[in-house]
């Protein structure tokens, strides 16, 4: 990336949206953040015109962040997901039309994927109200491309997963396992995409420089999948937990059975994910012992 | 339709809404509206909930209604056209999930067609951001059928006209034939495919009991297309003022070239436009002369 430039990173308080902050100002970016928790607090066109910087690259990481808060709110959802993007878009529009933008998006526009792995080009049919936000924020994202000209990217992320990560599979997995309750929901055999926050990170950083109006998609993923199962197996391993997990066998609303990432775009630009599962999670062990 | 049950229209003051709101009740329907200037004034999930009626229908009339504005004011419009469809489709989730929903869309979805007349199946590549709107609207719309089996049906509308409408073409050039002045933008032949509104909210009422989890699509339109310069000649006729417009030849932005609908489906429902282009036009004329 180029030296000595200014992004925007909104969520950039958020798990993944620090990581990017992080990385983009190693990298010698000067990075202004917005969202819960940053210098602008509300993502709106107003209040990020307020911060007066030129914008070079906005990486839009804000927005819901679990299947299950959407299902059980899908409007709240909603709210936080899709109006912030229309008012960040907006925002790049009218002061920053030449900027690029990066729209951190997720492998569940794909619903139950027909095929595996999964292509960027296979059909959207989320079955989330999460997944649902997430393609309709692309939707929009990719008429800014095609109505206006704008240099837009979209980074579909699979399970992202690392130190810092204070819910989901791996949190809760840890808190249940230190007390000896290794019981679980589904099936255990549920197939994920298993991706570091520093993977995920580094691709966010390197697609902005594929950002055009065509909107370009590619998916963030380690292009292998681990079923639930081996990773407590690895996780409860790394915690120095004895036993394996037991599953009650019912399915989870929202939750497709399957969910592997086809890298091959991703890879076309040089990247590759760097952090194996068994190296992640003995790191995210590591962590938890140490920040629970 | 089923007569003796409770509708509710969104937006049921506007142009299009009052009409299906007097149509459903002419038809033995309780109506109640929803929207700017109707009994609950905002549409959210809470303030319908408020209304305590049992709903056997919505029909989702509010919303943007100008691709000029959405031009001018992308996120405003957005406001106006999507969080309330999130709304009300969680209102009818939570509240009245047997209950069909009609969307009342727009052919601007379609953006700039390949082929006229265009039927239902074609892509959806929007040029404006009204008919982004509408497309998101849509996907929204057919995720509540498709994730919580919710009876959904979706109508595109193509050019509605008629008594009543105080902006768009006829309006505009009323106005101005009556002062002498007979130039317009664009290029007079931009064809539009024209539906009286007794048509249009003829229609809407009929999709209702073809309302299902796969979230139907019906173009509404008359399937024959007419340019500009030959509504305005009509127009100017019936108006009875002497002279033929003039064109400044340049393009509007976010205004397709050509716009004819295939109504082949709406036709199989056994609906057919009444309003010949002629006699709406003498009687928009008409109801001009009398309300200007």
């Amino acid at each position: 990336m180029t030296v000595g430039r200014t992004a925007l990173v909104t969520g950039g308080a958020g798990f993944i949206g620090s990581r990017v902050a992080a990385q983009l100002q190693s990298a010698g970016w000067t990075v202004a953040t917005a969202g819960r928790g940053c210098s602008v607090e509300t993502i709106t066109c107003d209040a990020l015109a307020g911060m007066g910087q030129k914008i070079d690259l906005a990486v839009h990481c804000a927005g819901g962040a679990s299947v299950a808060m959407s299902i059980g709110d899908p409007s709240g959802e909603f709210a936080k997901s899709v109006p912030p993007t229309v008012e960040l878009l907006e925002f790049i529009r009218r002061h920053h039309a030449s900027a690029s933008v990066v729209l951190v998006s997720s492998g569940a526009v794909y619903g139950q994927a027909a095929s595996f792995p999964t292509a960027e080009t296979a059909p959207t049919q989320p079955v989330s109200p999460y997944g649902l936000h997430k393609m309709v924020m692309e939707d929009i994202g990719r008429f800014y491309g095609r109505a206006y000209g704008m240099r837009i990217a979209i980074v579909r992320l699979f399970s992202v997963y690392g130190e810092g990560l204070r819910k989901q599979l791996l949190w809760d997995a840890s808190r249940k396992a230190l007390t000896g309750d290794l019981t679980f929901s589904g099936t255990g055999s549920e197939v994920r995409d298993w991706l570091h926050v520093s993977d995920a990170s580094s691709l966010i950083a390197l697609v902005g420089c594929s950002a055009s109006p065509e909107a370009p998609v590619f998916n963030g993923g380690s292009g292998t999948g681990s079923t639930v199962a081996t990773v407590l197996e690895r996780l409860f391993r790394a915690l120095g937990v004895a036993g394996i997990a037991k599953f009650s066998g019912a399915v989870r609303a929202g939750d497709p059975v399957s969910f592997v990432a086809d890298v091959r775009r991703a890879a076309a630009l040089g990247w590759a994910p760097r952090v194996a599962l068994d190296e992640g999670v003995t790191e995210y062990a590591r962590w938890f012992r140490e920040h629970r």
